[in-house]
């Protein structure tokens, strides 16, 4: 038996998520399927972070165990091969030893939100970005992410089904960086809680247009409610990158 | 009656081109429909550069008349509303002087053609970049650029159906960049032939995989034959980025 650790990225908005749901298709099962195509052995593919619908990843990790004798390049293409027309590919594929877990062994995961802020909706982008038509200041959404780096409890921006044990939770990095008409905001930690990016996006979103203050944001965050958060930003803009081992 | 100088951004992935055809739509007639839409008059809207199916503009420039008094900003923002849902949006519309032709008084294009250089197929950027899974070299392909700076006759790189009257064009600028898996070509010059850009960069990738030399590119384009050239690349990599003036 090999594990192999598989890089894999995909076109969220194509899929109902990571995980099959009843509505429509999800990246596990078309890369399950791949798997069985070439290799025909059934196997469960775990990833390393579980991504909703229109949630993008261009360095999602997960694992699986093959019982036949396959090279790590072998498996790489034979399983793009079959994935395709799906808009999902395998970066690399790794041969590693047992005790690896995609998701278990897991010390890092940094995930990008992309914003497209200008008067006009995207094209090109379509479907890969939240377009903010209003001007977003950037220098007081650094302010604002600032105040939610470290070690605190994250229930103000904890979504509704969240499955973690605890809201404590350590926010090793929340940059801001504008490019002309592109924001993109880094959130780095080992784990998130559910939703968490999206809600601190949609956070920095309302400093970033002038409804909320640099307090406001420090009274919601201490109150530990969701309520108390500002909204969820769309699942179109944002991206798995990378998982830390 | 007023000329409005308009910047345009598209995905022409989902457009038959810049012109109608028989068989779709054209980004044209959607501008002009807008136009319509809000104002009421029926103009034709000329452009700098009339790309060609599945070309996408990032600062594509037109221009149109309109005998109502308008605002610019009024006008950007009454087309965005009317051209949704189509992939196609004015970034910027701007009064301009009545001698001002898109098209005649451009003294400048800047294309970029996009590359994913990996062995894996696109996801996200699916259907806005050319995939070449072999490895290309991208110092011998600057310096085969290097070799079509200047003013030359063109012919090797002039596609079937180019109206212009000379082949003979000055190329201001071919550079090639690397960030990662993606590759960027961005091509300058006061005008263009047609295809141009596209069989310029098909044969830099021929040289990229190692199936051509310098001299191999040297002899072909002093054939001045589009024969001796090297394919078209897809039109899913170009991107018109702007148009100085």
């Amino acid at each position: 038996m090999q594990r192999f650790k598989l890089t894999i990225e995909y076109d969220g908005g194509r899929f109902v998520g990571w995980q099959r749901q009843d509505n429509g298709l999800g990246v596990q099962e078309v890369v399950e399927q791949a798997v069985k195509a070439f290799s025909g052995e059934t196997v469960t593919v775990y990833c390393a972070g579980r991504t909703d619908a229109g949630v993008h990843a261009l360095g999602q990790v997960a694992h699986m165990d093959l019982s036949g004798e396959w090279g790590a390049i072998r498996v790489r293409d034979a399983m793009n091969a079959h994935l395709r027309p799906h808009a999902v590919v395998v970066l690399d594929a790794d041969i590693v030893e047992t005790n690896f877990h995609a998701r278990f062994s897991a010390i890092e995961r940094v995930y990008e939100y992309r914003i497209l802020d200008r008067p006009a909706p995207p094209t090109v982008t379509h479907g890969a970005v939240w377009w903010v038509p209003k001007p977003l200041n950037t220098d007081v959404m650094t302010d604002a992410a600032d105040k939610l780096l470290g070690r605190h409890d994250f229930s103000t921006f904890r979504g509704t089904g969240c499955q973690a044990k605890s809201p404590i939770k350590s926010l090793d990095e929340l940059s801001v960086t504008r490019e002309g008409e592109g924001i993109v905001i880094t959130a780095r930690a080992r784990s998130f809680l559910y939703h968490q990016v999206r809600n601190m996006v949609g956070t920095l979103a309302r400093v970033g247009v002038g409804r909320w203050s640099l307090d406001e944001v420090s009274i919601a965050f201490a109150k530990c409610d969701r309520r108390a958060g500002g909204p969820t930003a769309p699942a179109s803009g944002l991206f798995l990158l990378r998982v830390g081992y």
